[in-house]
């Protein structure tokens, strides 16, 4: 069967209002870059004549900039999910103008085969090669696999490939594609090892499935890391300290570290810190974004291995992740987000969790979405998939944002994400606040000492306050915000007047 | 080998000041009863000589009175964990007289596998029979197991074991003990059906690891459920009607429906409706604690099958199943903690969770522990276990307590123990709100339709007050509170007034 071969315009015109877009990809590795444009466009036209446009889009994780950026920037996403980073798509969501709905990764493939999403319409995913073998279509991705899977099992009125001759295909037999089963009908998933096949290196479709596939040459869309500063370093070093200390006591088995670590800059910076601390044994990674110090780590050897949901890798550092493909084959794998993700062989490989905190409570909860409990930062991405699961769940964060004038340790976090239940170590520049087995006022104790030194005599006041009222937790409520309401209206949390916001 | 036969005050008197005890048992089930008072009496004893006396107590849940209660009562508890029902210790805890970690069930045993709780010094377990066997000793248990298995491995100094002959021998076989591998050696946990057995009906130990067997003829004390209120029959109706439409949507699987319900009253009733509701299909159970309304729904077979951590049952409904137990074989299975908890094995079976909360936020937020953020009630017990891996999370709670003055539904939880990203559903008598695939403000606008009447203008008025400073999530943060502050200050919520919360 000759495939159908079309433009992105030509695809992005069978696309109608209302519809619901499943696009492949985890993150900028991998996903289409063309028709989403072209969708955009169509938008724009649509609504310049005065006709609606909006589509849902839903992703394995968050997406490249002609994905989110170009639909929010054109008014033609009506829901959002499960995760996105992108400004022009914050912007919307944070007014209010697409619906987001922030999904934990590994939930978003179980969601869209129970029926939850909706019905996905069209799929859109990123190619580096298509093969027909008797009579059935195979896919080879590219950088990242994210729900590429189920959308091609899914969307009802088929899928649109894009199939992009930058990407090299030295990366066929890098990627493990297996779906989960639904609950009622699962099995064990089998993989007891970060780099353990359980499925094939393509996904089967039937041809007449396809569509239209659309020739590119783009890079992705990933950016290079910022560097490393004296702040991450700090962090990098006390986490690397207290993974030797917890392997010492016999809490991790030295002969098998296997960590994962969230996305940005900041992770990025840990990983290089552990990875140049002699104390760290070598390691694996079990993660759902692979960045550029890891790849160098797994040059040098000090990864064993890595499974990843994604190659987040600028073009520079994936084209010559290419032209060395060899010395990594055996040794990094790319796995669908619901994989990569998978709570069950979280736990089951006893991973150490690494992700990045907005805020911190006195008591160990954790925000990592949302700024003053409201405006949306990304989503909460992979972090509670990995945080509930992993055997050590740290986070690490900077203790001052703004100059100082905001402290990331606070009485109460203004949004919880991750609870005093599944949250194990804070890390900041200050050192580690270890919270197993700790009552909650010891862990205000722990925590208070490694906040910003300005603001440790602030958080002891409140918890005096706060004793007042005894109980296993101590907390005024009605001042429990008030170095958020102090920062909202004088500029900085140091200027916090408790009197203000204790009455009888 | 002659096993050591002895008082509880002989038994006790081998327990030394700062000792960590594991106690066996879930909840009162299958507890322990006689040793811990005589240790009381020990350390009342030495308190009076001016001498300090006081033990470490992790136990597989809650436990009976005559371990908490007595143990508190004689101030002889350093810390305790995972979680406590006992007023007593609730009164030492929320006082800081005990060092109380509150930690998820499914957490427990692995900890201490780790090392993170300390190392147990003695273990007390209770049994229905031992026996030798090819020179190890075969311990039967009784109505609940916990962490008994990861007890009798790791106790420093040896076990206790209570031998109980109010418990009948007829529940041997009923056991399927099996203990999780350290996770950097863990295989998939074999389980695919709620009553599959992976592991042996006893617990084998060198007989020599038992320092004392202690007769006792004595009831579990756990006491009858209180009968359903208009409330908790309302509230079961609506979730059969939910459970009812999730399978017609499809997005639960008709045939192999199986729920988890919390401990309690309100579970009990709730599960008691679902049982009468013609819509419900059969259905299985994979569970904590098997309560009165649940057993009568196996043999009146709508329950097809159940796996439980414990048999909660009064000292005259448990003489009952005892008398009946052949009815109940093949049907029904006692699992440790880990197993009734594993978040491997909830997810693999697709389970619909049902837990009670204490009160909801509008973006579906629970707190399911802490009254007025600081007074814990119990613990979270196992109810993360449940939500934050079941396929469909439901939580329950009356709208209002004390007499309306407390609406269940508030703009900020004043304590959080499960986030949005797990909750699915909130059920009050005034109906279900359905959180999954909404935005923020969508879960708004269905959690306060299903608040009582008198609080939804109250609740939307925040909204209104809050929608001014935008956002993904609306909040002023200064009147997050004010529901909770009011009531403390005025005695009822629906006193609030704004104007005192939000300035300038």
């Amino acid at each position: 069967m000759i495939l159908p071969e079309m433009t992105a315009a030509e695809a992005a015109a069978m696309i109608a209002n209302g519809d619901l877009l499943a696009v492949g990809g985890f993150g900028p590795a991998g996903s289409p870059k063309v028709i989403t444009p072209a969708l955009a466009q169509c938008a724009r036209t649509e609504h310049a004549e005065g006709r609606p446009f909006k589509v849902s889009i839903v992703t394995g994780a968050s997406i490249g900039a002609s994905c989110d950026g170009e639909l929010a920037a054109a008014d033609a996403v009506d829901r959002r999910l499960p995760f996105s980073v992108n400004a022009e798509m914050r912007k919307a969501y944070n007014t209010g103008k697409v619906r987001y709905t922030d999904l934990n990764l590994s939930d978003n493939a179980s969601h869209l085969r129970q029926g939850l999403t909706g019905e996905i319409t069209w799929g859109i995913i990123e190619a580096c090669d298509v093969h027909e073998v008797y009579g059935k279509l195979r896919i080879y991705l590219t950088a990242g696999i994210g729900i590429a899977p189920t959308i091609c099992r899914l969307a009802k009125k088929g899928v649109f490939i894009e199939l992009n001759t930058w990407h090299s295909s030295k990366i066929i037999g890098m990627h493990d594609i297996y779906e989960i089963e639904d609950p009622w009908f699962r099995a064990p998933i089998r993989i007891t090892q970060p780099i353990e096949i359980i499925g094939l290196p393509y996904i089967e479709v039937d041809p007449s499935h396809v569509k239209g596939i659309v020739l590119t040459h783009l890079p992705d869309e990933a950016r290079s890391m910022n560097d490393a500063t004296e702040v991450t370093k700090q962090i990098g070093h006390h986490v690397a300290e207290f993974l030797k200390w917890n392997i010492d006591k016999g809490y991790i088995f030295r002969n098998k570290l296997i960590l994962q670590s969230g996305v940005g800059s900041g992770s990025n910076a840990v990983i290089g810190a552990l990875g140049s601390s002699p104390e760290v044994p070598n390691f694996s990674i079990y993660t759902e974004v692979l960045q550029e110090e890891p790849m160098r780590l797994i040059q040098e050897g000090r990864i064993i291995a890595a499974s990843t949901g994604a190659l987040t890798l600028s073009p520079e550092h994936l084209l010559d992740l290419y032209r060395n493909m060899n010395e990594y084959r055996g040794r990094l794998l790319i796995r669908p987000s619901e994989i990569s993700n998978c709570p069950e062989i979280i736990a089951r490989l006893g991973i150490c969790s690494l992700n990045t905190a907005i805020e911190v409570d006195i008591y160990g909860h954790v925000n990592s979405t949302k700024v003053s409990g409201t405006r949306m930062m990304n989503g909460v991405g992979g972090s509670c998939d990995y945080t509930c699961n992993s055997m050590l769940a740290t986070f690490t964060c900077g203790s001052t944002a703004k100059d100082g004038k905001i402290s990331s340790i606070v009485p109460f976090c203004s949004h919880i994400d991750h609870t005093e239940h599944y949250v194990d170590a804070i890390v900041t520049e200050y050192g580690v606040a270890d919270l197993r087995n700790k009552s909650s006022l010891e862990k205000a104790e722990a925590l208070i000492a490694i906040a910003h030194p300005d603001y440790r005599p602030i958080l002891k006041e409140y918890l005096r306050l706060a004793g007042v009222y005894g109980g296993h937790t101590h907390h005024v409520l009605s001042a429990a915000f008030a170095l958020h309401d102090t920062y909202r209206r004088k500029g900085d949390m140091r200027l916090v007047d408790w009197g203000e916001y204790i009455r009888e």
